[in-house]
């Protein structure tokens, strides 16, 4: 029996509706984010596939997305897990500024650099930022410092162990697992499934709202590309994320 | 320090509404139900009391509950433990019929006991009937049978060891517990923390949407009675399930 995996990137933010990189800023969903979340949550029920446990970041909109969708797909009631391993990439000091003003103030390769190069944080946030994260009590456990920016490669370094410690162990014993996350901690996780290079995961754009099933061997390798319950609507979206960096 | 637990009662769900006995079906809140929940939430976060973590039932209704509350409060991010151990009574033959038809049917005296007796159980649900949970797979966890019919006895023996298991270790480890539940659930913890006498629980009313919190010292006990955050609709609102009785 394969091991069966579905990813589901959160819909629009109040946030992304204003242009403004996110991060970790705890943002709600818009009316069309929670649609997007009902949405996926249908598709979730029509496909047949019934979740056993769900993992998700700590951030609210990955949250909203998960209640709204398995209220859907009547699956409130299984069991949950958060973390902040699969929060969104921290931004850093890109965190609340404009997404157009900034492709203006520092050019397009500036830009791309920061939102798609694999190893190329942003400069770091301040800590007296409003959009600061220190002093959150959600972060109160991590070991250590909390992030003040990250890259990608940054991102996949603290989301491996939460893969490893906690989600391998649900799918080897046989569970369905829902991961609800974000663009970046969702990217992260199927560059290490597909074992995607650090130049190419650069093109990679996972749609919003859509619900991405893997089938996974013993060994957790996927036994196919990963696939959309609606592929027509997962390729347009993946087009608008992609649209999004261009303009 | 005392320990801190909040207790929350989910408000008005589809068959509170239609005057059901509900039981283990798991119906949805209302637009009521929800607004509830909202006010329920607001009055924790006005409270300045942030739960660190949350049990609820494996009942939609309980989840929607705290789903929304935790949200006004801005606490989406908590862990969360759900287990059937806080599940409503299990109401027996009785679940999915009309209260008001069947105090008609079987008198005021059979009814008061179905209710609010201590270990009279209604007769048992049939596998076959549509309001069974035989089969429901968030029950595939049970060891053993899972309840046909239970009486407040039943209940208390069962969630008993939840409360010993799992949420008396939160409270030990200092941390803030948000319990979402159900009536008859409630008022078994309720009457195990305040030791109330098997005769005096009939008489205990918990009102819906209203955050009720102890106060309990290292060994658990409170160190005063119950508080809710708002005591003038709490007071309301105990009258109004009292009367539901009275119907």
């Amino acid at each position: 029996m394969p091991h069966t995996l579905i990813l589901l990137r959160h819909g629009q933010s109040e946030w992304n509706q204003l242009n403004l990189f996110t991060g970790w800023v705890d943002v709600r969903l818009t009316e069309q984010g929670k649609a997007e979340a009902a949405r996926g949550g249908q598709l979730l029920a029509e496909s047949g596939l019934h979740p056993d446990v769900l993992h998700t970041s700590v951030l609210s909109r990955a949250i909203q997305t998960a209640d709204i969708a398995l209220d859907e797909a009547d699956r409130l009631w299984i069991p949950v897990k958060r973390s902040w391993r699969l929060n969104e990439r921290h931004y850093g000091a890109l965190q609340g500024k404009d997404k157009a003003q900034t492709l203006a103030e520092f050019g397009p390769e500036q830009f791309k650099l920061w939102r798609r190069s694999f190893d190329v944080p942003p400069p770091p946030l301040a800590d007296d930022s409003e959009f600061s994260q220190v002093g959150d009590p959600r972060y109160a456990g991590i070991d250590g410092d909390i992030p003040r920016t990250e890259s990608l490669k940054l991102v996949i370094d603290r989301l491996l162990p939460y893969w490893e410690n906690e989600i391998v162990p649900d799918l080897k014993a046989g569970k369905t697992v829902l991961v609800t996350a974000h663009g970046n901690s969702l990217r992260g996780l199927v560059k290490h499934l597909e074992g995607i290079s650090d130049d190419d995961i650069a093109e990679l754009n996972i749609p919003t709202g859509i619900p991405l099933v893997y089938r996974l061997s013993d060994d957790l390798t996927p036994l196919g590309p990963g696939e959309y319950l609606d592929p027509e609507a997962a390729a347009a979206g993946a087009a608008a994320v992609a649209a999004q960096g261009a303009k």
